[in-house]
């Protein structure tokens, strides 16, 4: 058995998020397609984590395991690129030990949420169109108060399977690029739906409907109902994912 | 009469182009319409310059006549933005007087071509995928060429109506912006099909296909069948139109 990690990047428009589902179009079902039409092999994809319908990835993980040592990774990258279509690129494909895991190996994950407050054409699909001005300052000064917490049960979905609700935040920050208000956050791991919440609940700190305290509060009740609604899926992307140093594609920046 | 001036910007993925034509859908008719239903009037609008199916401008100049005065031109605009599809955006609406015209009072026009060398599922539409990496320093010898003629017919295309193919060229370079290759060339006027024709012959320089004197031979023979083929229409983008002075929205840069 060989293992490989692949990086990737998709915009999410057409897809019903990454993970494989009954009667819809998934990245993941579209890569293994890939995979095992160009290596004769029924390939399995595991990802580094979900993602929702609409979200994108400019940066993404997945590994996979073939029976036969890959020879060339550079053709695969080159022969997987005609294949699939033009929203899903791969990057790189490199070995890696048997037991390093795209999901549980990795240790950290960041993502950027963008805002346009100006309608651009070009921005339909890839930045929420915020048609308010939101006091920008107001909204860091609530993200700095995620620091201070690390269970936030009140930005994750109801009713998920995951045995925790605690994280580590590294980054919680709004950046002015250009015209576009960009969220970026990143910690050792998400709960669902918890970078849309945080947004959304941000937004309302911005347009003055909730207080620094009122926000504050939210996060210590631990429940859900008490935040304010998700941002659109279309202004989230995936932006990077880090691994320990053995795991890096040789020559890699991350 | 009252003659404005409307700055706005579209994508030109799901139109036939700027101009009306029977049995498709161009920006100018939709542009129109929008202007007619608010106004409640038959509005005609005319563009800076024709753009072909699928050609995007981030900037792009109309002018319009109103029979009554219009009192608040930004309620306008936050009107319009409403009502128009989300690929097509109105940014400024301005008093001009009633010889102004959108077309024959513009002094240049920018064009910028986009290419990126490597599969990139955020730039499908916006960006031509080139998969061989050109000679950019060959590419830039041509394009200073360039500068010494004003006959374009060769990268013009057959049949046209115009009375002269004399342009004058005021920037042709290629230049690198993050990993995306552009073109950006500005101009007195262009022919049409021209930014298109003189990208593709250039990528045939690029590639080593032709030389330098093979390029100044094209320009010289003032024949549309010398020239390479034409780049595609999705990467290319109207960046700019410049006006004199005394046309300009108060408070504009360009």
């Amino acid at each position: 058995m060989h293992r490989y990690f692949a990086q990737l990047s998709f915009k999410g428009t057409r897809y019903h998020g990454w993970q494989i589902q009954p009667n819809a179009v998934s990245v993941q079902e579209t890569v293994e397609k890939a995979l095992s039409t160009i290596l004769r092999e029924k390939i399995s994809v595991v990802g580094a984590g979900r993602t929702d319908t609409g979200v994108h990835a400019p940066f993404f993980v997945l590994h996979f395991d073939t029976s036969e040592e890959i020879r060339d990774c550079k053709k695969l990258v080159f022969r997987l690129n005609s294949f699939l279509p033009p929203d899903i690129a791969i990057q790189k494909i490199w070995p890696v030990p048997e037991d390093a895991h795209a999901r549980f190996s990795a240790v950290s994950r960041t993502y950027h949420y963008y805002i346009t407050t100006e309608k651009n054409p070009f921005q339909t699909g890839t930045a929420f169109y915020y048609r308010e001005k939101p006091d920008v300052a107001k909204m860091n000064e609530a993200a700095e108060i995620l620091f201070e917490y690390d269970d936030f049960t009140s930005f994750s979905r109801l009713h998920t399977d995951v045995k925790t609700n605690l994280c580590k935040i590294y980054q919680a920050e709004w950046l002015l690029e250009g015209k576009m208000l960009v969220f970026k956050i990143k910690a050792d791991r998400f709960l669902r739906n918890m970078v849309r919440a945080i947004v959304g609940t941000l937004l309302e700190v911005g347009k003055g409907k909730l207080s620094l305290n009122d926000f504050r509060k939210i996060i210590e009740k631990k429940n859900r109902g008490a935040a304010g609604a998700s941002a659109p899926a279309h202004g989230l992307f995936l932006a990077n994912i880090e691994y320990p140093e053995e795991l890096k594609v040789p020559g890699s920046i991350n």
